[in-house]
């Protein structure tokens, strides 16, 4: 089953960069000195890869709450790194899919991966790639199993990989064994200390909606919130109370009421 | 399995409008305040979906007891909505069709749906689309983990959509992940404080088939109630004790005697 | 599978009173006012379904011990209604059938049904329609899942339809959430208040076993029994002590002696 | 899959009396009051069968620990009826079967009865034919439903039925409700009391192995066991210690050492 | 599934003597009393198996912890016995066998005996027949549904048969109820009394490998230990602490080394 | 479908020191004399099977933490035997097969095997072979019977084996008795007791990446590491703190910063 599987995927070499550019939608702001120093020392294994003797293979896992930033931070390194295979591995591309067909999909990438002399592979949203719920728990373990030997295997001599993983449920992923898996772990955080509220009085400012007494109190009480969640936040306030006025503000005619910004928030999910 | 299945499920375009109107067979009436907020925010949303900028894809979750009316409220929504593409998903289409077979069919009509540049998808009864069941819990893994992918992808460049989810079950979506893959959650109540009490005065006046003294005293015993229960419980008191008098009560010829209303009232399923 | 099941399913319209009649085998005798209470108001439900404007679909549960009457009662208002169409779903027509093969035998009756102005579906046992045993609890979730969509999806334009089920499993079906899906719920009691014994007094006098004095005496015994046990505990003490004697006290010849009537009580399984 | 299964099993009508008598390879001798009691009140059921108005179908349940003489009892009630279809479904022919085609070959033997105007159906050793095993509880549930259904069911008009069902899990299929699915229940004991300790006097003397002196301690130390453990004690015991003394104690020659006899005791499986 | 399984299997007549002494490859020394006495005990129901009346089937259990002796003492009363059908059913030959295969594999084996007039099958290690693991616990139902009717199961008119079962898991066999099944059970122990300390000496003696006072300290040490394991130390201790030391010792050149044999006592798994 | 798998499985004869040399990429360095005490005793063990007379079969498990250098120390026995067939079975080389697929490439590696006279088998990570999980928990209960079995079969007369397994997860191959299932048991442990420490002074001399006074304190901050870890560390900090450095580092030029040495131990996965 598995084999057919593995026939039927049809290869796709090389770097996608158009896949990788969709992860980072709303680009990338300064989102604190934890983001920046994460990011420099994921980038510094990239180049640890390319000069090593004894490690052909480095794994490191991104992991943080929800929407902190962990796939658009490892599609980032994918850009800018000038490595000529990289491929983001996620469940969005296998909906409906059967274990044995994700798992020779996940293989593939890999097999490929292993022809290029330096390569990175994003595994992006690992508890989505093994169906888990926290209920039972339940999850495939065809594909944790394939995960964690693939995550341990040498590429064949000559050839140098970078794996990194993406998850917001790292209590599971120990639980199953595949933290154990990588070589080092960061974590990736909401935006919660003062570095972070500076962070995000760019993006306010940025998106310049709001009018200037109120980006203080806007920031304040956007603290400890993911930097996905805040798009959403300024955009839904943005619309007005009673709708229509998003031109007016995104041309900078007019500014958000801040009590219609508060009741947004209330609207979001809990996170 | 999954893939042919995708193959068998014939494509069907555009809004049914006929399908939507069947979801509020008794209407739209005014049911208080918290109903009316939620409508209108949810048509505040669908509008930002029209103007967004950076958010392409925009999911709200409605939440509440069986029966008070988060099915009509989705579809009124998509009713009020100029999109050109409406599509509810719901499991009675769907009866007895194996799980990847349901799979593919939601698939299939987020597929369609990226087609369009404005569309709306009404998930309704989710815990009924997870084949959910208190007990183990049991409920389909495979859907569960399709939706969650879904409510995350974003639709193809140019293509903006607004998903509407309804349940009765919501601390069980929660328990899945499913109700955090939505960026917005609204609660619809019972009718239960004195807006929904007014509220009912309408209902129980328009239908006529009370005196006017008894309206307030059904009213009274009505609280907290779903609104979809009232429409059974009037009709069931209609017929009289021994039957027959529907008619003359319809035609204003007759009132509901209490005594009988209040014993319809007790064999109506604890909600 | 499901869809090859239902291609199987030979189609079977309308009522075969038959069927029903061979529901209640031993006759209706008058069991009491509750017993009396509850098949009225299930007939006014049928007649609520004839005249109904706002709800083509009435559903209603009959609960109780077992042998309580249940299902003789609704093949009674099946047999009492002038519905052109009246089924009875049981287990019995579908021993060791695949659960995708129930699935579609009971899909099918629906389907027969919606063909019909008015028609009446009574699903009994609903327990072993869904193979409920305690123990795990195991039951087929398909078909539970089937029936609750069943139970909600509103029958075609100008079609009504009233749906009976019965149960003597009603905690079990109620954590399924099988029991919230019916809109009213009747309790189908043993014989155990004084209306009871009256009633137990004609079924004793109507088999006209006992002399004179043992009648209130064996009455008084069969407190709290289900109406179905009444007959076997009767007929076993009919045999004699030593056999033979049936015929002999069947054409009240002889009478039953109370102490073997005592002892064959004590045989009967604990209900 | 089951109905494959039901065509693929051949008919076998009739009273196999072979069957039967290899039920009770030891014949049968008084074990006292209760089994003798038991055994009548079968019988009685029997007749009851033959000559009932109103019950074409009775079913009877004989419970109790294992090698306490339910098979052999259920069977010399079949071969003491008359009836013309006497049938034993058993584990034993349906060995490695797969559970459609055990269920079929038990639906077979059911359909097969129904042709004949009275009948017997020993359900010997129910806790085997539903496989069950007391960790997990593991059983089979469509073979239990499919019991529960049958047991229930009532033969065609002009047919009657008796089902015995034998098992020495009671607690086990009452969990599982099938026990409930009987009208009647017997409890068959051990020899414990002094009846039984008068029944295995006449075993033991009637084997005729010991010396008169020792009957009474021998009896003694038997007391509470099944009477099929005790053929095989006495067997044991009456090869001698150091083996081959077995012709000689037969024939009378000798008799059974006691300490001898005690140890063997002890070697037995505890009961 | 398993009825084509079953007509696979090519039949294999008759008593290997070969397997039977490879089962026992370290030959059989003298282990104390309680060896002995079980070892006689079954040569006995042999023989009562040969000359039976009324029991065509015996079944006796040989139970105790790993390495005890348990399959070389069933192998040597195959061996012993001068029955026409001797045959071991081992999980050795049915690797990675499907468990309707295992199935139809064992009940072939029991109908070829059925052919002979006196036959004798060891089931070895029955544990690992039911593919039993301790977590779940897990194992074949299917099998030991099989062996529970297969140890009842009557033989052929005229055939007498004797099932010897090994395990080491009891209370497994009991928890499932295997143990039951069978009429006799023995354990067999380790060599833990004065009795077995004796064994020891005669083991370390015929090996000849310790000097004459390190014998009584070393079978001090081994106390405890079961037979199987205590050829193993010595056969490690007999390398010598930097090896090569083996071919001088075995000739009775050199002699073991206390120190060293400790050692090696320590590796050994804990048992 | 074992059967099958058996067949497609392509033979592989004899050593492939190849493979054995890529355990060890590292080379092997002094880790200590427990390390050391262990390879002597595991060479020693196929030192026993080349000239054992009365036990054709060794099995010795190496458990310890992960990365504590068992791989690598299983191979360097493989690689210093002069057996004809040393062969390696890793989860590696059999992604994504199927169970009877992996069990079948299991047997086959042993079938070749037994036609050597003498052989060494690697079951290398055992935990992964049998999928297993710590969640449930749950692994193959095929592969683990399999291996329970391979492991007390006798290889063919006149064949002699060695089988070294390694497991970072020592209790859960004791919970399924896996681990009783070999005869001798290592534990291989982390770089923890002064020896240990000495080690990483050779490690961490000849990788000659540190100042001559900081050598001291980085082996003491590397106390308890697992000497797979050490090389991983230590090229880490060797790009320094921006990157770039590692030429002039491996050259001798430079040597690595303290402060950034433990910042990179902080980033691996805690062990
Ligand atoms: N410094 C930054 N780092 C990461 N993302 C940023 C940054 N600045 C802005 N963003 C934007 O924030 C969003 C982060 O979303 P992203 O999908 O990466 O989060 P995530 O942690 O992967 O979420 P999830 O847990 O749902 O997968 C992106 O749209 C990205 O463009
Ligand atoms: N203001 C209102 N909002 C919603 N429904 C209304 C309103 N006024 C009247 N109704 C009527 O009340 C009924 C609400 O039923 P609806 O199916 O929407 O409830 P629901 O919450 O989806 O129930 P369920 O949990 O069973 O799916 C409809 O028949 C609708 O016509
Ligand atoms: N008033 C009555 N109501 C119901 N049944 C009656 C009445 N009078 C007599 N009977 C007889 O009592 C019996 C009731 O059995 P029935 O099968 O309906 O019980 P039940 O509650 O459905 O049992 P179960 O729980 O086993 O399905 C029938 O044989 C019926 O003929
Ligand atoms: N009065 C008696 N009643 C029953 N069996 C008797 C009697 N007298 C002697 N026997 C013998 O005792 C044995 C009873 O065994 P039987 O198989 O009937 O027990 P069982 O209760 O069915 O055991 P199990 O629980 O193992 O199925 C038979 O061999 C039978 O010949
Ligand atoms: N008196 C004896 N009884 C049994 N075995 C003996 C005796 N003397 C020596 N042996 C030897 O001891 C070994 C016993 O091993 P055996 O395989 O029978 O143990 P076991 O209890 O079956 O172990 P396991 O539980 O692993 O199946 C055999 O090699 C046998 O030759
Ligand atoms: N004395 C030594 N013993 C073992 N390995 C050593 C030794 N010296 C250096 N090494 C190196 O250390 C590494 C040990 O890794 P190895 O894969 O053997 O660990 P492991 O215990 O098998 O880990 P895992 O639990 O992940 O399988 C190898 O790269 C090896 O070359
Ligand atoms: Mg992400
Ligand atoms: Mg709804
Ligand atoms: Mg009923
Ligand atoms: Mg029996
Ligand atoms: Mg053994
Ligand atoms: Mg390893």
């Amino acid at each position: 089953d598995f084999l057919n599987a593995l026939h039927e995927v049809v290869p796709a070499f090389g770097a996608s960069t158009d896949d990788l550019e969709r992860c980072r939608l709303n680009g990338i702001v300064d989102c604190g000195q934890r983001h920046d120093h994460i990011f420099k020392r994921t980038m510094l294994l990239a180049e640890q890869v390319k000069v090593s003797r004894g490690s052909p293979l480095v794994t490191v896992l991104l992991e943080g709450p929800s929407g902190s930033g962990k796939t658009a931070m490892a599609a980032t390194v994918g850009i800018g790194s000038d490595f000529p295979y990289v491929k983001i591995i996620s469940a969005e591309s296998m909906i409906g899919l059967s274990e044995p067909s994700k798992c020779a999909q996940i293989v593939k990438v890999f097999e490929d991966a292993y022809k290029s002399t330096l390569s990175i592979i994003v595994l992006d949203d690992i508890e989505r790639l093994l169906e888990y719920v926290a209920i039972g728990p339940r999850f495939s373990n065809l594909i944790s199993q394939t995960l964690m030997v693939l995550l341990k295997r040498l590429p064949p001599k000559g050839k140098n990989m970078l794996v990194i993983g993406t998850t917001s449920e790292v209590s599971f992923l120990e639980s199953v064994g595949v933290c154990d898996a990588f070589s080092v772990t960061y974590h990736v955080p909401t935006l919660k200390t003062e570095d972070a509220k500076k962070a995000s009085f760019i993006v306010l400012r940025q998106l310049n909606v709001f009018s200037k007494d109120d980006v203080d109190a806007a920031a304040e009480a956007l603290n400890d919130m993911p930097i996905k969640r805040l798009y959403m936040v300024v955009e839904m306030a943005a619309q007005g109370e009673s709708g229509g006025s998003a031109e007016a503000i995104y041309s900078g005619k007019e500014t958000i009421k801040m009590s219609h910004f508060y009741d947004c928030l209330q609207d979001i999910v809990r996170y």
